[in-house]
């Protein structure tokens, strides 16, 4: 149909070029059940979290010890800030953290190495080097330090104003353009791998800070639970593809120099070549 | 009140620092009427975008005729792929366009000359160079061409495969990451400035590219109309913020130089300095 021409994405071509985000059987590995985070919002809605568990682990044990502890359950989805991020946890701040929950954990804004498997061509504005790790996280460096970016769909930390302040109990996403100048200044601990838009397209809202002013305006969190804690039959699976080898590679470079017509400086963010994930089939 | 320090912008501070979306009385400049576009969707949802006249003037003229000619009136919102674009026109592609319109204007990907008033301090993954021009667009470089970046809530042409295939009848917006791999493939004819969620919450298909599978999922265009050709007392005024003055420059700046403890690289995505719109009061 003609109609499948126009669009505002790479030209129709006989053989679609690769992209990082395509299924290839042979890459697909299991995400561990207790890396995946399970938030049910009223409606039946699922949101659902691979927990980046190895490069934040004291942030990711406390959402851990949140879910088993079913804090968040009838918290809510507070804020929604058009072009920046929306958030959800304990609207109220009130609610006392349950216990085994680290309450001002050390900021984990870093990690401890840049080894991408597969690393970009340029440096952007907010690193010198990027790239995606063998197990598909998006990383980036500056030569000294090394972090999880901020991208469209990664899982922050929400915090005061002091570093150690994130327990992780208040988690918010970027719903808009990738937030990188967050990137060593917020932990990341994860990346949404289903469900985004009943985040990325809940009404925003216009009060500061795009913070909800009325209770009835929020999204309510009906459970969030590690999937490992979820009955077998209800349990969701999920993979993510696996970056290092070559047919990965490959899709990275195409987005770095695309086919003709279509022109490239040779680079791409690396917000923009976020391997794949599904739900196993 | 303590709720408003648990968020994921900026640490709070005794004086904000600034942004490049402020409002400084000095420096705002009106829009002229005949280079915004008033767009009306059902239950009276405008989304208003200002037109780049002089940086692409055939596709800009094209879409200033359909306007006059009420082409898009009765047409829709017809795709909404998460994490990429919202879509708008004639769903069927079969619409005649109407005189006047250049059927096949050569592409106009790029502009004459990369003249910004500011002036980013690091390239990114697609440009060598970037900042906003004096009246506030941001641009891009790579040493031999410039261009008008896609980002977030930018306005581009979807076109065909072929490059000359975009009239203006067909446009597109970024509703999550920054759209830089189009720059130079998609011309770029405006910005939106009011009304960006009425696009970026709208629901996402799944269908292939996003597209609306039924004709009810659709967003319907009630109108849509030049300022300039709309009755007075309807008219909108709308201002943007000029970039060729201290002001913006320290704005931009300190977002590229964030106050301690926020750490950077020193550098911000051209995407990430727009400079502030606002209805004229």
């Amino acid at each position: 149909m003609l109609s499948l021409l126009l669009f505002a994405a790479a030209p129709l071509q006989a053989a679609p070029p690769p992209s990082p985000a395509d299924p290839i059987e042979a890459d697909w590995r299991a995400i561990p059940d207790d890396e995946l985070l399970v938030m049910t919002l009223a409606n039946g809605r699922q949101v659902v979290i691979r927990l980046a568990a190895g490069m934040a682990p004291q942030h990711v044990g406390n959402v851990r010890t949140l879910a088993r502890a079913h804090w968040w359950d009838g918290e809510s989805v507070y804020r929604v800030q058009e072009n920046w991020v929306a958030q959800w946890g304990d609207a109220t701040e009130k609610k006392p953290l349950p216990a085994g929950v680290t309450d001002r954990p050390a900021a984990e804004f870093e990690i401890a190495a840049f080894r991408p498997a597969v690393r970009l061509a340029k440096a952007d504005s907010y690193s010198t080097a990027s790239g995606i790790t063998a197990d598909g996280w998006p990383v980036a460096s500056n030569g000294r330090q090394a972090w999880l970016t901020h991208c469209y769909g990664m899982v922050g930390v929400a915090r005061d104003a002091l570093p150690s302040t994130g327990s992780g109990a208040e988690l918010f996403t970027p719903i808009g353009q990738s937030a990188r100048r967050l990137d060593r200044n917020y932990t990341v601990v994860g990346r949404i791998v289903e469900g985004m838009p009943y985040l990325s397209a809940l009404p925003r809202s216009d009060a500061a800070m795009g913070m909800y002013a009325t209770a009835a305006e929020r999204t309510p969190i009906v459970s969030v639970r590690l999937a490992s804690d979820m009955p077998a039959a209800e349990r969701p699976h999920f993979q993510y593809r696996r970056a290092d080898n070559p047919r990965f590679a490959a899709a990275v470079a195409r987005r770095e120099h695309p086919e003709a017509p279509m022109v490239s400086l040779g680079g791409a963010a690396v917000c923009d070549v976020l391997p794949g994930v599904r739900r196993a089939p």
